[in-house]
């Protein structure tokens, strides 16, 4: 689809990051215990909205690039916030290394995402972003609940 | 810019109007005290959040139509859920009036939007619909918290 681009691949990336780096953020502002424990309403820790969120980015580049569906493997066994934050760190260079495989041309097909969710590679990546923001959103209340200052949403770097 | 469409205007309006059904559903889950008087940490009420989104929605895309930067108004003097649902149903139509107006060139043009947030339109659109994201997410903790289960996060029609 030849047509006027509103957003570039490259933006778009940079947009994710930013938003990842906000999330590096608001994992570090947890205290250990409450990362890993603190709940509200009986929803998960922020721990584990965190381990969704790096068992969606990386895993699914790897499905697109590679063309291939795999399936949804929650990644487990972390048991400190300095772990988290390896791993987040370590996605971050692979999804650089990863994005620049998926060709413009490639956002519009559909790809049927961990053989599961079937739709564009661009709603996927709107999903990836998107689930991230809504959990990062309800990470924000339990930092606000546990009288912590959350990082600002709109400081991306 | 032409080159290969990662996304089209369409699709990104049809992506916005998505979320905003989801937020929809959201505000009619919560109890109607709830919706004005529930909060968490020293947070808004999701009404005061719910009263943001419609403040920065058709006042941006009329701001951009217009060319003209404005200031940020916060709408205000509602008591009913019924008169927020009320006004979200107009700004959806609003929203699609004014979204065809702007041409897909201007997306990747700088604009001062409510003379504070200077940055391309592609961005601001980003920020309107991540914001809401962002709130929204925190409007599923309140309800969690009161009990209630909250709309599906997929589920935008």
């Amino acid at each position: 689809m030849e047509t006027t681009a509103i957003i570039t691949t490259e933006q778009l990336l940079k947009h994710w990051q930013g938003h990842r780096q906000v999330t590096r953020k608001l994992i570090e502002k947890f205290p250990e215990q409450d990362l890993f424990n603190f709940t509200i309403g009986g929803m998960r820790p922020f721990s584990e909205m965190a381990m969704e969120l790096l068992s969606i980015a990386v895993p699914s580049l790897k499905e697109f690039t590679s063309d291939t569906p795999g399936t949804y493997q929650h990644l487990e066994g972390i048991s400190t916030k300095q772990q988290i934050l390896d791993l987040w760190d370590k996605s971050t260079e692979e999804i650089n290394q990863y994005w620049t495989q998926i060709k413009p041309e490639r956002f519009q097909e559909m790809f049927n995402l961990f053989g599961m969710y079937n739709s564009t590679i661009m709603d996927s990546v709107f999903y990836f972003i998107e689930n991230e923001v809504h959990h990062r959103g309800q990470g924000y209340v339990y930092l606000r609940a546990l009288g912590i200052e959350p990082p600002f949403f709109w400081e991306r770097d």
